[in-house]
């Protein structure tokens, strides 16, 4: 029925803006994340403190383009390709805060277990940490490409980093056994641990959502086999 | 330009229709849960495995939900008002769907663990418990009636919660430290009891969007203090 009416050059401009704005707002999170994690491994209070003052500049970057969406929904009814898109935009930022949280309550511990606790546990976050952080480089990218190959490699990665997070929790949990008296400390390495492995569930719904605009397919709650089968058609 | 559109006996209908299954899904999310915690503090597998053999059917309504709210903007293109709804049911159904996962995640907790941990603890996830399902069973009908006032009262409950959630916390790290052969299970009544925590921060976010649909203004990222001041307007 109003098929065609994207064609309108105002329009196109306003969804370009609005995808613009996802890919900054997809990059300070990033940013925070990567901040949030370089303070906790080097003890850097300063940094955790900067990450706990821009959290409110994800938030506000989430409110701003969920409104832009609405209003072009409104305003210029979208259809089809066009409405996929603006429904891909509204759950990709939700994500997207959810992984600001993350880097919030990282910083959290790293401001409240000073004494860089990972480094006296012997057990580093690091190959986890780097691991999320590429899933979520990886999914911004297929993102601001609309990708969806790069799409379905980034949602396998997840398997990598839930069996790297096993391994962490593990060690984690020997250490605790073995050292009773540090188990406050060491819990809150686990919170982090396990919020880490959180950003990989993250990046693998941004990764739906990609694969919901280019096909038209709801993929949600599908596993990875049905998914590359639909890739493939 | 549209305004009036949604006089149309038809789309109200279809609104209604739409509401209705929201709250049906919400009543199902509710008995997962339920369940799922009835599973863990009895010991019942069979009651579990129900949680884990029903999760299909949250993930499908959430899937079929979205899809009748995108056929409804495509079709009706919404604005005012009628948007806002579209919209916050957009948004409450992921967090419905995020609950259910909650409900599983306990319920796999209840079939690996499954001597009774808590009891053999002497720790009881029990007021937890109680107070989370209390808070999703009055953001439901809070929702059913779009009464804010109400969201507004269940958004403060989640202070209690999360008093309750740190007293748990705290008991089950102090018998880890007496019995450190006993962290494995110990840790996963602590993940279980974070995740009960995090229903509550859902159930804000619900009674966000109810404000959002009522007064127009997205009160994410605001304070209690904020939103009290908007309520009172």
């Amino acid at each position: 029925m109003h098929f065609g009416r994207h064609i309108s050059g105002q329009f196109n401009a306003e969804l370009e803006s609005i995808r613009t704005h996802v890919l900054t707002m997809g990059g300070l999170v990033e940013q925070q994340l990567s901040f949030a994690i370089q303070a906790l491994h080097k003890d850097d209070i300063d940094l955790a403190r900067k990450v706990v003052r821009d959290e409110h500049k994800v938030n506000a970057m989430e409110v701003s383009i969920d409104d832009a969406c609405t209003r072009i929904i409104a305003k210029r009814q979208p259809t089809a390709k066009d409405l996929r898109l603006v429904m891909a935009i509204i759950k990709t930022i939700t994500d997207l805060e959810r992984i600001g949280d993350v880097a919030t309550k990282i910083a959290y511990v790293a401001i409240e277990t000073p004494t860089n606790s990972e480094k006296q546990f012997q057990i580093s976050l690091e190959p986890l940490c780097r691991q999320a952080i590429s899933m979520l480089h990886q999914v911004l990218d297929a993102f601001a490409r609309m990708d969806v190959d790069a799409a379905a490699s980034v949602y396998k990665q997840d398997d990598k980093l839930d069996a790297e997070y096993e391994a962490v929790i593990r060690q984690l949990m020997n250490y605790m056994m073995d050292n009773p008296e540090n188990i406050p400390d060491v819990l809150q390495v686990m919170w982090s641990a396990r919020a880490i492995e959180r950003v990989g569930d993250r990046c693998q719904n941004i990764c739906e959502y990609i694969i919901y605009f280019v096909k038209g397919k709801d993929v949600r709650h599908l596993g990875e086999k049905d998914i590359d089968e639909l890739l493939k058609e």
